[in-house]
């Protein structure tokens, strides 16, 4: 682990001095919403990105999530000169090899699952590798960040729910959990879990909107000391100095991460999220109510050196200048998801 | 191929003489219906059985056949030992070799795609390889045999499944349409299609109860000349003289069949439904209609020389006593599904 006394910053350069070092790495960004095109793809290939998180589903039930999945499998057939589905992590290094970028699955919420234990592994036939227990509230299995009651995870079905993520092969994701439920959740799966796009609140402060989203030390530790993988997050809502966030400062974020955690467990998920602005009231609302219990910013604006994921070039050399070797900026933008997706992507033998 | 006049008919020898070169041949029974579990996946090992083409839905919607889709996975996991999903004719071979029996997902309808042209590369990607066009009624893609009309393939969404079937890799099945729609499909297709489970009307006569499904010798000559096969039955309500169908009736209908259309493309696909015959009004009416157009006949006898896969060996024995040598046999048992399979299984490049 590289100690905050080993780094020593450089002097900064641009994003071009790392270009031949930057694409030897496999880049991946754990978390992104947009809608979906050639256009989001291309961007994808200009960052040189090795593989993308997506989501397909937040309040979908299981129907509505075939038809997402359909979609994905046409756009995948019609732009495959640039993205491919990735199953595995070698998929993601065929993906590398042919120049194009990995396309991961996952839902952010166990809506999909209808509550029906048995579809955990119809998903994960489906190519689905990445759930999220729930999406901001209780459902039957865990408890939001908006919840105000100290609920976890449900001892029946969620301690169930949990172990059957486990034996299928599908990586459980807790950013928009809340306390309770991310220990408990740690406590009980046999694997690693993560929280792909998340920051930590002691370094942000309590002053961003949406601070409730991010994790206290005591999460963050125990997750990592576990084996799981830590993504933060740009999001101008998540991050320090929320729309101000300079790359400089999100660096800080990481090298405080790293510092606290080990350069093993840190990750990038950034939350992008171009062209789903409108869709906005149905991600705080889904079916269950009419008004928001956040303020709804379908116009939020993420920092300009990190827009869309052509620019994650930007963020390698942000972290190259503020101190990180090549191995550890390598694991910080993708190295550490690579180790977590062979960890928890297969069956249970 | 071996015409009438090459079968020589040997002696009548029991299966146990034939016992080694039946263990060379990949066995295949390209239809079968029944509420699997243990004592199903045992006779098949005790049969020999290399591969099985099992129904998952007649009047499934999507949820539903997820939910089926859910109970095989658990299935397959639980009689390891026994069963292994195929998705390929690579799988197949790989289940012999560890002298299990593979699984074919198929559909008897197009129900679980809810008119969702998607919905076949997701069902595809769930190993879902065989589904047939309609189940005896009219619906949004064909006409079945029931129908009175002179209705086939529909020329707009019809036409547009069938292709999309070709794209993704799913072997079309003819088994339950209607002349028209078996010509007009045939016609349309761009790979080979199946009759998996049907007997010639010709050779069986018009006297069975359910003689409405058997084919014409112009369906049966059209769908073979372009590739296809046709799996016959010893189902008593389509096979030659019903409940009393001996095995060396069941292996002249082979022979005759063979002498139609040679032996590269007649193969078996018995029918046989164990442990469900208390669903039977749901196969026949659906939620569509409140009284069945055909004879209700839960307490149908299979014969006793092939009441359960576990017997296969005697048709095998039958068909060698009557006249095909060790390669007829084979390719009959099995080799020509497995040349089909491996036509149609695969997305066109």
């Amino acid at each position: 682990m590289a100690t905050k006394a080993a780094r020593k910053p450089s002097e900064s350069k641009g994003p071009d001095a790392y270009a031949k070092e930057y694409a030897d790495a496999i880049v991946i960004d754990c978390l992104e919403y947009s809608m979906w095109n050639r256009e989001r793809f291309q961007e994808l290939r200009a960052g040189g990105m090795g593989c993308v998180h997506v989501t397909l589903a937040v309040w979908e039930n299981a129907r509505e999530t075939l038809t997402a999945i359909g979609e994905w499998l046409m756009l995948l057939a019609e732009h495959k000169d640039l993205v491919v589905h990735a199953r595995s992590v070698a998929d993601i290094h065929a993906a590398k090899k042919s120049n194009r970028t990995a396309i991961v699955f996952g839902f952010q919420n166990t809506s999909p699952l209808e509550d029906e234990i048995n579809l955990f592994a119809v998903f994960h036939e489906l190519g689905v590798r990445i759930i999220q227990l729930t999406y901001n509230i209780q459902n039957h299995i865990a408890s939001g960040c908006w919840e105000k009651n100290d609920t976890g995870l449900s001892t029946v079905y969620g301690r169930d729910a949990v172990r059957e993520m486990n034996r299928v092969g599908m990586l459980i994701d807790l950013s928009h959990c809340n306390e309770r439920t991310c220990l408990d959740t740690i406590e009980h799966s046999l694997k690693p879990v993560a929280l792909t796009h998340a920051n930590p609140l002691t370094f942000v402060g309590s002053s961003v909107e949406l601070s409730v989203r991010n994790k206290s030390d005591k999460v963050i530790k125990a997750l990592t000391e576990n084996g799981g993988v830590v993504g933060l997050s740009n999001y101008p809502r998540l991050a320090p100095d929320g729309e101000n966030v300079t790359l400089q400062k999100f660096c800080e974020m990481v090298a405080w991460t790293v510092d606290l955690v080990g350069i093993e467990h840190v990750g990038i998920g950034t939350d992008i999220y171009i062209g789903r602005e409108h869709r906005t009231t149905w991600f705080r609302t889904g079916r269950w109510s009419r008004a928001s219990k956040v303020p709804l910013r379908p116009s939020v604006k993420f920092p300009d050196w990190l827009e869309t994921p052509a620019q994650f070039p930007n963020l390698y050399a942000g972290l190259r200048n503020i101190g990180f070797n090549k191995s550890e900026a390598a694991a910080v933008m993708g190295g550490n998801w690579m180790r977590l997706f062979e960890q928890t992507f297969s069956p249970t033998a």
